[in-house]
């Protein structure tokens, strides 16, 4: 088909307008596609809508995160961050709006997690010029996976200035309150071992899937313990998130595996908690490794630049535990205090439902700007 | 690097001479790997071996399947088949041996299933130009994968002239003793659903691969029937052949699935081995539905043709039930009493040192002679 004469012959990169309506913000981040890996895309938009329309920036791109900062010789750095990554898409893009039960919702793959956070500190970074402090605003990729993968873990080990602060704000669901802390995340591989042979004669061999039996019954029989940490509580989870095994429709297999990630509350360390899940599976004929560990944070409210910020907030803002894990954590280790706050129910990250209340847009839009005009 | 002026610019198929050793046209046959679905350069070699060879044959290619008859107007006809394919490999090719116990063994995969069998199978073929009956010989592909695949399924509906007969003999592994009957064979898919979310949050989810907890229990529970028909004991299997579940590492899934695999009795049938396994996992919320399916053969020894097989082997043949599913059942389907026979220890089929005893391969040679020429 020839091309219609009026169409341009180049499609140009998408173009963000961090001005427009937040609700069409998040909506042009939510339909850049940006599962995990596939960062790409958004990453050049992010930057691009920073370069234009953010001159009292410094643009850095490092990988495909991209870095702000403003260098006003102020006495306090306060950090401003977010995903740009998702889970995968399961048939919830591109977004869409709804009214359900007199609620204005945006629907789709991230528009909770985390990409209605994006999209406030997106417009925040390019308004907020005249701060009472100088900002950070880091937008990075790979958080939906491994830790190891997140680049906010080469960030820190090949230039921990960009994450340099006196304070740090996670945009991550919040529903617009604030979260302290979070848990820790753990990933073991337990495998079992028997004998292949021909599934016509199993009493030859050892079936490693049936190995696996008392390991799941255990799982499902867990009772997960919920600690109370300066007030807020921690419940933890310890779940089955993947598991395989088979060789041929018509063989005993020798080997399974499942998957079982540990989510610790914050006062326990990754080492306990590996303590913890080996005496859960003990006496069962089966091998556990850890593949994937990051350390939780606690809640850290008491802190000077914490209190700060819940004062800009002010009284009626709900304060409770983060379930998730978040990179709040990385901060925490570092030494700089953080807090999870942005729009969107934690409970809907993940879900094939996943969605945001449009007041929840507008109510961390104006709860950060009251703390960056302050 | 320029060619040797030595070599030939075209490597030629590889040539199997079904005159040489019977060890030797073993190893060559293992040499050609044939993981089901990669049949092709196996078949080609058995067909020019057959077209070279056996020009007292017709020879007929179908598929990956080669064909030979005689057509010499004897009152009867015995059809000889054996299956080209086998398991994948499990780093046990190319084929060696050893000595152990002070027994001569072929190592390798499909040695036992049954490459020794095609070889005693493809020599006698080329050999056997007078014998006492007119003669059918089958090699063909895709018989460790689905019944529904097996290229017998194929022939039997386009083509059951080729599969006629008054007896039939399958070259699979007996130790080269006979072995009657065969159990049958069924695969379910066994499916838990579940309600996908966070899994730092699995209490707004729930778990589909904790759901199998009780499944993978009944399975390792279950004590399997011991059926004997004429004389011959049928031993049932009931296994999980594989498993699978599970989203991203950091969601709770919402489905998981085993691969359950019952090999039953040949006086069931496969109707009641279905209803078998739904009573055996009553109660338990899962999805059962049978996908793969094949009737067993009862033993059928007190035929005619089947007594006249023993008689020119001799009394001191071992005779037993086959405990895994073979064709056999496809020709009591067409009403062609059939029977196993063929060199290799059937407990060794699909194992990592699967191996064939050169002495099995030796009698079970002489002992076909005999019939053939009885």
């Amino acid at each position: 088909m020839p091309a219609d004469p009026a169409t341009p012959a180049h499609t140009p990169a998408p173009l963000l307008d961090p001005r427009a309506d937040i609700v069409e913000l998040t909506a042009a981040i939510v339909d850049i596609e940006s599962v995990s890996g596939n960062e790409r895309a958004l990453a050049d938009a992010v930057e691009q809508a920073l370069r234009i329309h953010g001159p009292h920036l410094e643009v850095i791109r490092d990988g495909d995160t991209v870095i702000a900062r403003t260098h006003r010789g102020l006495d306090q750095r306060v950090v401003l961050a977010g995903h740009l990554d998702t889970v995968p898409v399961a048939g919830n893009l591109p977004s869409s709006r709804r009214s359900r039960k007199g609620r204005e919702e945006l629907v789709g793959r991230g528009t909770c997690d985390m990409k209605g956070g994006v999209a406030v500190l997106l417009r925040l970074a390019v308004e907020a010029d005249a701060a009472p402090m100088d900002l950070t605003w880091i937008f990075y990729d790979h958080e939906e996976v491994a830790a190891a993968d997140n680049s906010l873990t080469r960030i820190a080990a090949e230039h921990p200035e960009y994450l340099a602060g006196d304070f740090a704000i996670l945009g991550e669901p919040t529903s617009a309150g604030v979260e302290g802390g979070c848990k820790g995340t753990m990933k073991l591989a337990v495998t079992a071992r028997g004998v292949a042979a021909h599934s016509a004669r199993d009493w030859v061999g050892d079936n490693a899937i049936h190995h696996l039996a008392p390991v799941l019954q255990r799982l499902a029989a867990y009772e997960a313990r919920r600690a109370v940490i300066d007030g807020l509580e921690y419940r933890e989870a310890l779940n089955a998130v993947a598991i395989t095994g088979g060789i041929a429709g018509n063989v005993i297999p020798d080997h399974a595996r499942i998957d079982v990630n540990y989510r610790f509350a914050p006062d326990t360390t990754a080492a306990q908690a590996e303590a913890h899940v080996r005496q859960v599976l003990e006496g069962l004929d089966v091998e556990i490794e850890v593949f994937d560990s990051a350390e939780g944070a606690l809640p850290g409210l008491d802190t000077a630049p914490a209190r700060a910020f819940l004062a800009a907030l002010g009284d009626d803002v709900r304060v409770d535990a983060k379930q998730g894990w978040t990179d709040v954590s990385r901060f925490a280790a570092l030494g700089v205090p953080a807090v999870n706050f942005g729009p969107g129910d934690p409970l809907l990250a993940h879900t094939d439902d996943e969605h945001v209340p449009i007041e929840d847009l507008h109510r961390a839009l104006e709860a950060l700007r009251r703390f960056l005009t302050a």
